[in-house]
């Protein structure tokens, strides 16, 4: 067994099972151990972004990392933007960097560059393997780094020597920590905020899973307080028979309004929000000033167990949840974003996952999908576009019998459109909604918020994707998913009922 | 007049008149200054990684650099690859990377994060300016950094509130240096093992340029002793009437048989050669044991002067270049890499720019294309695939009534194909001759020099592009780009010079 080997077979048996995978002369020992090791899926993305979005959406789907395997510095670099959104997702991710042999990297041959450099700014573990024994017990703790609560990124360097030298075996099992235990205090100082009255709830991380969702539904059944999510969530449930839960506005300006007057604001998991950027005259902190902040839970501890603590010191009855509603009618006449949010609505099936990256596109779809079919939905944590399509792979990968949609803007969607030709070759069930609006249309808004009502002809191009209008059925037919072109409200559900209806992956054009 | 505006006239008054750029938020002033300052053309890529390869293209062909505008952190990230491309080219470019306003910095917004540890691995130079009065004169410096010799990636952190404050003007500009001189020690030095005989003379960096190869055929003609090109050239020129020139092969074993024997190794513009890859048993040095190495030049002197020197000292006649070849009457019948090899090589006209990133598709043309009209070569300097069609657009943006082919891998080319769309766009004279072999071919090559010959499925999976085929056809016309598919020689001649009769990109899939 050479150290490449113990590295797939320490992480097989720590239960980690798929590799998303674009390696080159670096990786061959660990592509040729992966044949070697049963019990590891090996997914072949044509660019690193991909196989990093792919690992995210699959770790937020399972709560386990995936392993990536990435081609030395330049490799890692195309995959960094995408685990930003992981590392803000709290996703465990067990990144693999081949390098060059350890004797060959004062050569500074053309691929040598400062891997660690690269790596952590995106990484809560970095290391280095000094050895081909060390690569099975550095994987073993990268694993464990990765899953150390709330989760993170955990990034091997597996020089070439390592990998291809003997050793004497998988190393060790890593150890698991459970996310730590509420702390009675901070449930009974927020049972005691919300008691009180005027109490926002914020609510983020681990407490968006079913049971958290729930738990705040009782919170507000039994004191009235409001409750909100973080406006990125990782991965949050919602739908028919569960508690409609409102998310914190994207501007700063709407989201300091939804938080003013709040009595106290008690994060569940959720961090004291923020602004996503700073604007001229504004601020960063949205809490009002002077606003009490309650810590219930922090997002490396038990959010849910939190929650739910609070709930019974309050002897809070059950949540009411969102009553089913389906839309009926949808309007005709040429598509536009509430439109389509409306169609998408109305054709979501149960058990559905979305990956919300429809940006603009999509503001619309949040309210009107409160009573559809129970469904989970992943969006864009760290702001780095070109996730959609990616996590959309990964998801269904991780969840090969829930129907995936991926609510794609376009210009979001061109960063990674390589991921297509994954979901073609493993026939994911994935239907892409694609937003085409022929624009960056939250930078046009920027502009007008900038006080460039009628940009000139520089802003209008950097801004503008019309020229040329980008073929996206084209663009799917390359990758070898089949598409079609929607252009109304009603065409638009029943191409996403059809794709649905049919296995493996399809992409529908809505042109807005 | 605000920052940005400084940045923007900073830039233009010293030179710089290209911008690549894909913003976002926090680039907005800078956007709406590219309206207020004339003389700077704006380039939107799809993909930050068409940004910076357009970049290394333009400077490789001006010797100037241009802008990249990138967007914080993860926008930066993905043009890192083509970035590392770019310093082992050591091509001038300056990168504007847009960060959050100062005071929004320790909020950790989802955006945020260690833009300086991404940016110094590929940067000579960084800086992040600390106010609106420094954004002028800090990229004042960044361009005198990148043209510093050799030239290099300077980048600047552009904060948003600097960009938006307002400033007196514009900062001055900047100071150039010139290379240093030839050494006369390394002159006599050379001359002498020159004189000696069986000495070999590697060729690198502005030792390609057309007087350094003239002046290398000088040496040849006065002293048979042989020169070899750098493996992967940053720039050369060649064709019927210079001088033909070997380059060093890529495989160390090969590379260290071309230099065996040698009485010494002179080095003109080139570094000791290494290995690009270390292999079991192997070494890093190529230049054998014992053997004596002569630095004629560093990148960083003047190396055409240096070679001129030389060849004057040794009273040695002017060159005899390639004759000029006309290949006619191509096989017939399926493509295969050595067909198409010959088609382009009897295709390609007068003043072509060739974008070498074929891979093992290329490996033929070399030889076959000495006497093919005059020339430009462009190749993958760092190794860091994806870089061939970005680095033709900014060839091609670089040099308008040039034509430019992109003679590209399909492994490489779907890295970043987003530049297809802004050769469309921009209506660039691009030819791409795409090599379909449907594999990573080189990575199938080292499976088998790794010991494996016949491959795993997982190996197969994780190296073959066959399943689904890509149609690159299709892909074309999804950015908006007209191709066509061929399947024999005499095609791939006929529809590369249909190609190029006509304006615009165009794209021919190759099937090998």
């Amino acid at each position: 067994m050479n150290g490449a080997e113990s590295l797939i077979r320490t992480s097989v048996d720590a239960g980690v099972d798929v590799c998303f995978a674009n390696p080159g002369t670096t990786e061959m020992p660990l592509v040729l151990a992966l044949d070697r090791v049963p019990g590891m899926r090996s997914v072949l993305g044509l660019f690193e972004g991909v196989c990093t979005g792919a690992a995210d959406g699959y770790g937020r789907m399972t709560g386990r990392p995936a392993l990536t395997l990435l081609h030395l510095g330049p490799g890692f670099a195309n995959g960094i933007a995408n685990l930003h959104n992981a590392r803000r997702a709290r996703t465990p991710v067990v990144n693999v960097i081949g390098d060059h042999a350890s004797w060959h990297l004062d050569a500074d041959a053309p691929l040598t560059s400062d891997i660690e450099s690269l790596a952590r700014p995106v990484s809560s573990w970095v290391e280095r393997s000094a050895s081909a024994e060390a690569l099975g017990s550095d994987v073993a703790r990268a694993i464990e780094a990765a899953r150390r609560p709330p989760g993170g990124v955990a990034t091997v360097i597996a020089p070439q020597d390592a990998q291809w030298e003997d050793v004497s075996g998988p190393a060790a099992a890593p150890k698991f920590v459970e996310p730590a235990s509420p702390d009675r205090d901070a449930v009974a100082a927020t049972a005691a905020a919300l008691r009180a009255g005027g109490a926002v709830v914020l609510l983020g991380a681990g407490g968006l899973a079913e049971a958290g969702v729930r738990a705040a539904g009782r919170l507000v059944a039994g004191t009235g307080c409001r409750v909100l999510l973080e406006t990125f969530p990782s991965r949050v449930e919602r739908g028919a028979g569960l508690p409609a839960i409102e998310r914190l506005p994207y501007f700063p300006e709407q989201a300091s309004e939804a938080l003013a007057g709040a009595s106290a604001v008690v994060l569940a998991g959720a961090l004291d929000p923020v602004a996503f950027f700073g604007y001229p005259g504004g601020r960063s902190r949205l809490t009002p000033d002077g606003c009490p902040v309650v810590p219930l839970a922090t997002p490396d501890q038990a959010v849910v167990a939190a929650l739910e603590a609070v709930a019974d010191e309050l002897d809070a009855p059950e949540a009411v949840g969102a009553e089913a509603q389906r839309i009926e009618g949808l309007p005709s006449g040429p598509l536009d974003a509430g439109k389509l949010a409306l169609a998408l609505a109305s054709a979501q099936p149960e058990g559905a996952i979305v990956v919300d990256e429809a940006a603009t596109s999509g503001l619309g779809w949040w309210a009107l999908s409160t009573g559809a079919p129970r469904h989970t939905v992943l969006s864009l944590t760290g702001g780095a576009i070109g996730q959609g399509l990616p996590c959309a792979v990964g998801a269904a990968i991780a969840c090969p019998d829930r129907p995936v949609i991926a609510f794609q803007a376009d210009g979001s969607g061109a960063y990674t459109l390589q991921s297509l030709w994954t979901a073609a070759r493993e026939q994911l069930n994935v239907t892409v909604l694609l937003c085409s609006n022929r624009a960056y249309r939250i930078l046009q808004v920027e502009l007008a918020r900038a006080g460039a009502p009628e940009p000139g002809p520089a802003a209008q191009s950097l801004t503008g994707l019309s020229s040329p209008e980008l073929d996206w059925v084209a663009l799917a037919r390359g990758f070898g998913v089949p598409g079609e072109r929607v252009e109304d409200a009603p065409a638009a559900a029943a191409a996403i009922a059809r794709a649905l209806a049919e296995p493996g992956p399809h992409l529908i054009e809505a042109v807005l």
